[in-house]
C-alpha cells in the first residue's frame, strides 16, 4: 500500500518536475549569500531557478536581463541563500518534545523515553511527527535534514510529500525495537529501504546503526559489509558522553573511534553524530578514514553531554555540520539558534571570542553539513547548476536592525521565523511564511491526538 | 524643550491612565503561569486588569463570573504570564548591533566600540537607539528593563513613551564620555535625572558607576554617598572577566567584590552585572550584603568571558536575575532566548543535566528578575494588587507542539516572536503582534539614518 502510494507520487513528482522545465523564477533585489567557494555576497543580487536547478547566480541586473520572461519574486531587504542542513536528529521525535526535561540522561531514557517509545512508535507515529517535523523544518529554513529513527521509509514518504531532501537512516540496534526484533532484521529493513529508494531525487537512503555501544563487533561489521554493497551511508552516534568513552575503554582499552576503525568500520560515506569526547588521536583517524562529523550544540548543552571541539575537528580537516538532535533533547528543530549556539559554545569552551565566527558556522549549516552529507555537488551553496534549495530571510525585524554586515546578522541575530521563503529541488515549500506542501492545521491536529497516546503510555 | 515635552507626556499618561481606572480587561481562556509564591499555573485561567492594576488572577469561569461587563480577550490555547524582566543591557547599543563580531574583546572595544561611541553618541542617537530596543524588546516580551548608559534622561523619555518599565542608570565612569567630560559631571547628571525621575510610575533612576577597574576608591566612595542620600539602585558591571578579577588582585590584592566591600560600596539596592569570576567568599559577601546579580548567558558565551555559577548563587541566597547585556555583544534583546541559554550553560558548565531547570530559569527571568531589580512588589509575578505588566504566548507555531509541560516549553522552544500581546502598567503595548505605543516603520527609518554615521564614524 505504501509502495503504491509512493509510486503514484514518484509519478506525479516527476511529471511535475517536467512541467516546471520550462518555467523559470528570478529572485531578485535581495543580498544573496552564496556559499560558494569565495564565500561570494552578492549586495544587489538575484538567482535564477529553472525547473529543479539553479541556472544563475549574480547580479539583479544582468540576471534579470538575461531572464526577461521569468517569474520575479522580489527579495529587497532581504537574504538569499542556500537552504540549511541539519546534519543530525530524529524527526518523529518532536512528539515527545518537552516531555521531560531536566533530569539526568538514564532517568530520561530509561523512565520515559524508552517507555514512551516502547509503547507509541508505529508508522502512524512516524508518520505523524515527521509531517510536523517538516512543518517545523520549513518554517525555520531547514532544506535537507539527516534522520535515524524507526519505519524510516516512511519517514521518506512524510518528508517526500512535505518536499524536503533527506539523508534518512534507518536504526539498526541490538535489542527489541518498535521496528525490528532482531540486529539484522533492522538491517534487512535497511537494506530494503535501500534498495526502494536509492534512486529517489530528494530522499538518500541511508543506515543508521545506533552506537558502538549498542552494537557488537559482529553487529557493526555486518552493517559495514552491507554498506560496502550498497554504497548507501552510514550515520552513527559517536562519543557523545563520557560514559560511552569510558565504556569503550573498559571494553575495548580504546576510545570509540579507535575500536570502530579496528573493525574497519571506519569508511568515507560514515558520518559521526556528536563528537564530544573526541581524542586528538581520534580526530586524526577520522580524517584519514575521510569520516564526517554532526555538531550538535543545543543537545550537547541541554543534556550536560560537553563541549565538542569542532575548531579542532575543522583544523584536522574534517567534514563537518551542523545538527540540532532530536526535538525530545534540543527542543526545536531551529538551524539559525544551533549555529549561533554553535559559534558560542566554541568561543566559551576555547576561551576565544574570534573562535569559530559568523562565516564558519554558517558554511557548517550548509555547504560544510552537505559536504558532511556527501551532497555538497548538489546543495548547500547557491551556484549555477545545483539543485535549487533556497531561502529568502526577511531581515526587517526590529531585532535584525540595523545590518552590518549580513553574515554575522544570519548567526547571531537571526531566528528561523525570519524565515519568509523556501524551495527545495526548484519547489516552493512555503512563501510569505505559508506552507504549500503540507496542510498545516490538519499535520497540528494529527500531532495533539498522537500526543494523548504518548501521555497516556508514559502515564501508565 | 526635552522637560517642557516630557510635562506634556506625564500629563497625558496620568490623564490616560485615569480614563483607564473604570475599565476591566479580562484575559480568558489560556493557561496562566503566575509565578507567585507557589508558582501556581492555572489551565484553563484568567487574569483580570483594572487601571494599571492585576485584580484578579483565578480560573476562567470565576474571573468571567466576577467581571461580566469586562472586555475579554481570548487566549485559549495559549499562555498568560507576567511580562519579562531584563537585568542588563546598554538599550541604545542596538545601533551598534553585528558592528564588530568575533573578535578579542580589547580589539572590539578599542577599534570599534569607542570610537563608535566617541563620534555617535549624542541624544538623538539614544533616542532613536531606545526606541528601536523597546521596539525589540516589546515585540519578544519583555515588560521591565535594566540599562546602563549615557543621556540615561533621553533613554527614560524613550522607555516611557514606549511604555516600558525600566531601572535607568546613568553612567559614572572616570574618562571623558559623550555626556561628561568626568567622573563627578557623571555622578551630578546622575543626581539631577534622579531628581527629576523619581516619581515616575515607569521609570526607576538610577546610578549606572561603570565598574571598579573604570573608578577610583575615591569615586566609589562618591557614588555611594551619593546614593545613601537619594536611596536610588545602583547596577556596576562586577566580576565580568578574569583580566578584571586578576587586575583587582594586581591593585588591590583582593577580587572585585572583596575590594568593593572593602570601601563600603556594596550595600541593598546594588546590583553586579554578569559576575563570571566570583568566588565561593565573593558570593558569601554579596549574599549578606544584600547584593543582587544579572546573569548574561549570551554574552557571556559570545565574548568568551566564562560561565557564572548561577546554582552557586541561587544556592548562597542571592537574588539573581537574567540579562541579554547589550545588542552589540548578544546580539539581540530576545530574553527567551536569553533563559534558554542560562538554563543550557548551568547544564553544561555543573555537567549535571537537572541544573537551573525550566522553572528556574523562568522565575529569574520574572519574579527572581524583579526581586533583583527590587520591583518584586509590583512586577515580576501575576497576583492581585501587583502592577499589570503582563503577556500573551502565542503556543500554537509547528516548533511549540505538542505541549506536555508550558514552563518546559516556555524555556525550551519559545522564542520572542512567539509572543501575541503585551501590557505594562495596565496599558496594551502589543495586541496581535502589532506594536501600539510606537511607529514602527519610523523607529526603524531612524535606525537606519543613524546606522549611515556609524558606519561612516567607523571607517574614518
Amino acid at each position: 500500500m505504501a509502495v503504491a502510494l509512493m509510486s503514484v507520487a514518484l509519478a506525479v513528482a516527476v511529471h511535475g518536475a517536467a512541467r516546471r522545465q520550462a518555467e523559470t523564477t528570478v529572485i531578485i533585489g535581495g543580498t544573496v549569500v552564496t556559499m560558494d567557494g569565495e564565500r561570494r555576497v552578492i549586495e544587489h543580487g538575484a538567482v535564477a531557478i529553472q525547473g529543479e536547478r539553479i541556472v544563475a547566480v549574480g547580479e539583479a541586473e544582468a540576471i534579470a536581463a538575461s531572464h526577461p520572461s521569468a517569474t520575479r519574486i522580489d527579495a529587497t531587504g532581504h537574504v538569499v541563500m542556500p537552504g540549511l542542513v541539519n546534519t543530525h536528529g530524529h524527526a518523529p521525535m518532536v512528539l515527545y518534545r518537552g516531555l521531560a526535561d531536566d533530569m539526568a540522561l538514564m532517568t530520561w531514557l530509561e523512565q520515559y523515553i524508552f517507555p514512551a517509545e516502547a509503547k507509541t512508535v508505529s508508522p502512524e507515529f512516524v508518520r505523524v511527527g515527521t509531517s510536523l517535523a517538516a512543518l517545523e523544518m520549513i518554517e525555520s529554513g531547514t532544506t535537507t535534514f539527516a534522520d535515524m529513527y524507526y519505519f524510516e521509509e516512511e519517514i521518506a514518504a512524510a518528508a517526500r510529500a512535505a518536499g524536503l531532501r533527506g539523508v534518512l537512516g534507518q536504526t539498526i540496534i541490538q535489542f527489541p525495537v518498535a521496528d525490528a526484533k532482531t540486529w539484522d532484521e533492522g538491517l534487512a529493513r535497511a537494506e530494503a529501504f535501500i534498495a526502494a529508494w536509492k534512486d529517489d531525487p530528494l530522499v538518500t537512503p541511508a543506515y543508521a546503526p545506533h552506537s558502538m555501544y549498542t552494537l557488537d563487533a559482529t553487529m557493526l561489521r555486518g552493517v559495514r559489509a552491507s554498506a560496502d554493497r550498497t554504497g548507501a551511508p552510514v550515520m552513527i552516534h559517536l562519543s557523545e558522553t563520557k560514559v560511552e568513552n569510558d565504556g569503550s575503554m573498559t571494553a575495548h582499552g580504546m576510545s570509540p573511534t579507535a575500536w570502530l576503525d579496528s573493525l574497519g568500520f571506519l569508511k568515507p560515506g560514515t558520518l559521526g553524530a556528536h563528537g564530544v569526547w573526541l581524542s586528538a588521536d581520534d580526530m586524526h583517524t577520522l580524517s584519514v578514514r575521510g569520516v564526517a562529523l554532526s555538531h550538535n550544540p543545543e543537545s550537547n548543552m541541554k543534556l550536560a553531554s560537553g563541549a565538542s571541539a569542532v575548531t579542532d575537528w575543522r583544523a584536522a580537516g574534517i567534514a563537518a555540520g551542523i545538527g540540532t538532535d532530536g526535538a525530545a533533547s534540543n527542543n526545536d528543530l531551529d538551524m539559525f539558534e544551533a549555529m549561533r549556539l554553535a559559534s558560542f559554545l566554541a568561543k566559551l569552551s576555547t576561551g576565544d571570542p574570534s573562535a569559530l565566527p559568523a562565516g564558519d558556522a554558517l558554511e557548517m549549516a550548509t555547504i560544510g553539513g552537505a559536504r558532511a552529507l556527501g551532497l555538497a555537488a548538489h546543495t548547500g551553496s547557491l551556484e549555477p547548476g545545483k539543485l535549487a534549495d533556497v531561502i529568502v530571510v526577511d531581515m526587517t525585524r526590529a531585532g535584525q536592525t540595523p545590518v552590518y554586515n549580513v553574515v554575522s546578522h544570519l548567526v547571531y541575530a537571526t531566528r528561523g521565523s525570519d524565515v519568509r521563503d523556501v524551495w527545495v529541488h526548484g519547489r516552493a515549500l512555503m512563501r510569505d511564511r505559508q506552507v504549500l506542501t503540507l496542510d498545516r492545521e490538519a499535520v497540528l491536529a494529527a500531532a495533539r491526538t498522537m500526543q494523548q497516546q504518548v501521555r497516556a503510555a508514559v502515564e501508565r
